[in-house]
């Protein structure tokens, strides 16, 4: 993993997280019962299987009449075809009449199909003679503005499945076929511990030499808005023992642990030793060929991944969506069909030309502008160490590793924030 | 508002909303301050000002020696010159010293320059002679590898602008000018009533002829989803009287009303009537040229926005996309400048034709899926009723007003849910 001058070796950011994957277990996860209003987000732990069929009745979908179809075949409206008025079908209730043939019943949208009947004319293709009889004004065949007992949901299918975020129309669905509590794996617990002997918490005015712990807040925001839960470790100084003390204390109580400062080259390759240094298979990969987040570090010590991030805010942003985004989607269960298109983009012309190092992937910060019928992308310039230039862009897009730069004009990917 | 047939008169979509937005008074939102940890997707109510220089201090942003620039002009590889090592500078800690001209001091990324020095040479630039003496062998420019004080952040700078809704970075950011406490808007609160007498709880076992609660679950959590309170006030009879009341109260005590269920043209107007009675300037729009949403009916009464919603599951989605989710983004105080851009979409190629009426924006519902290298979108068949078609769908793309299909093949925007 080094190279011949001690550096880290670095590997492209697919390869690096493909590796990493592959060293983690597939761990047991906790579960817990909820009810299904407080589901939403959570990772559905259980086949979510209806026990009924829905509806549990033939349904009209339309206001109309509700009749046998045979009875209006042939109806034109040159030669409509007159049908008795029976009793009506109120909303919520079971029609207890039987209809003769010849007979229609005036039908709500949702109303319940009498018996005998297969159909419904809607009232556009219906004319009231009067209180007794109508004209129907065109044919229905069987089935005609119906929903089907079961044509929704059928008794023992699978209506969620395992793995499912929980999305407003899942939870819909479990409410439509009476499942009010559903099993969810617990979220995860992700810890963060910040080092750097020059950060202080933000809550207090730094001496000279000193900046505030931005990072940990910047993850603590990320992980919850993953719907992971982050557990804020406190801010340590670059003190090989009392780091990993307290990494290794994290291993015992989280899902993930992310140490955040101390992974530049040189002087700092604490947290790749801290790391081998507590178990196995220890660093996965130290080094990657991403700009910004070069020096970033993924492990994995007794089946629970550690990450290495960059010291900069915007190396701690794209460090994030490409490899710990990934890794605790995979710990928490999910198993969505295409979590890779989850994120908003929107497609926006480069307003200047963007030169790129060739074999690094590049992540440019770019503000959003309306301008001239079309959407701009302005690269938000700044030494990577800024959070400003975080907060003024809109999001970000890639220039991948075997391209030297792009041109003013051309359409790019907009990640957003 | 209404047709000859004394139906709704369907309008536009964009129409409706905008007319809606028009009788929005701009109302007193109420705020609160919180924590920044607790601020993630809150809206900022407060410009939030610098009151510091960030960094206040210059930094070096890599690994390297700190010098006077103009000590190494004219540095080659091939002419390098000569440094004598000053003492060393430490993370978090203010240099004491004050290196001659022609001394150098180590100094690790993010370190305080010592007085005197203005540029950092990079260790990649820089060969170690020994203990004393380094060869710079390449001349850095006065600035180089330096975050100047202020350069991030100015004092009085508005860092975060009212009606910023906000994200990690922006949380990190106020971290890092030592705010730690930011003032928020409170949520809206959004009254959510269920009527039909069709309708039973979703705990319970419908009798023949009822169907459970369905849309009050759907909406809650697309209400929580969009960073509101849902509020369920239960499910009604459709009785006028009863839907009045809880309308009425709810008025006083949410900040939005949405009614589903009994929006349909024929035996089912009540909702509107209702809107229309108890206040002005009542119903604002009856009925939009949108599938499926049709029968929707947008009022505002005593400046809250009331709607009512279809009872099928896929219109209420569309219903709250179009116009809820709108409303409630201004209502809140966001003042976000691309909001319009926020949809997760993804482009797929149509697996098969697709017809439309033209006069309707259409909203259809596809599964993806990937083969041949393509990710294909193919329609979710099903009558609009189902809330299986919902839970097998994984977006849905539009058909506008003026077209009257699309062809296998065809690329379309699918807005994932």
């Amino acid at each position: 993993m080094e190279d011949m001058l001690g550096r880290g070796y670095a590997i492209d950011p697919g390869t690096a997280l493909r590796l990493l994957i592959e060293k983690l277990p597939s761990k047991f996860l906790h579960e817990k019962i909820v009810k299904i209003e407080d589901s939403l987000g959570m990772i559905c732990s259980q086949d979510i299987i209806s026990e009924e069929d829905l509806p549990a009745f033939a349904r009209s979908t339309v206001d109309g009449y509700a009749v046998k179809a045979e009875d209006s075949f042939g109806a034109t409206e040159t030669m409509p075809i007159y049908l008795n008025i029976s009793e009506e079908v109120f909303m919520g209730t079971r029609p207890h009449f039987v209809p003769s043939r010849g007979e229609a019943c005036k039908i709500p949208t949702g109303g319940m199909l009498p018996p005998g009947t297969d159909a419904v004319a809607m009232f556009e293709h219906v004319q009231l003679i009067d209180e007794k009889m109508i004209e129907v004004l065109r044919q229905v065949v069987p089935g005609e503005n119906v929903i089907q007992s079961g044509e929704d949901v059928r008794k023992g299918e699978t209506v969620i499945p395992r793995g499912r975020k929980m999305r407003p129309q899942d939870i819909g669905a479990c409410a439509g076929i009476g499942v009010t509590e559903v099993r969810v794996y617990e979220k995860l617990l992700v810890s963060i511990i910040s080092t750097g002997d020059e950060i202080v918490p933000a809550g207090s005015t730094p001496g000279m030499g000193q900046v505030r712990d931005i990072n940990s807040y910047v993850l603590a925001a990320m992980i919850s808005a993953s719907g992971h839960i982050p557990f804020r470790k406190g801010i340590l100084k670059d003190d090989y023992q009392s780091i990993r003390a307290v990494v290794e204390r994290s291993l015992k109580d989280s899902d993930a642990v992310m140490v955040s400062g101390g992974t530049s080259v040189g002087t700092k390759d604490m947290i790749a030793r801290i790391i081998n240094d507590i178990g196995t298979p220890g660093v996965v990969f130290h080094g990657v060929s991403l700009k910004p987040g070069k020096p970033m570090i993924g492990g994995v010590v007794e089946g629970i991944p550690i990450f290495g991030l960059p010291g900069h805010p915007a190396a701690v942003s794209v460090c994030f969506e490409i490899f710990i985004q990934p890794v605790l989607a995979l710990l928490s269960g999910l198993r969505e069909r295409y979590p890779q298109y989850a994120a908003r983009t929107v497609d926006a012309r480069l307003s200047k030309n963007v030169s790129s190092s060739q074999g690094r992937e590049e992540h440019i910060r770019v503000m959003l502008e309306e301008k001239d019928d079309s959407l701009w992308a302005t690269p938000v310039l700044g030494k990577s160490g800024l959070i400003s230039t975080l907060v003024k862009a809109d999001g970000t897009f890639v220039i991948p590793v075997n391209i030297n730069g792009l041109e003013r004009g051309e359409i790019v990917e907009v990640r957003l924030f």
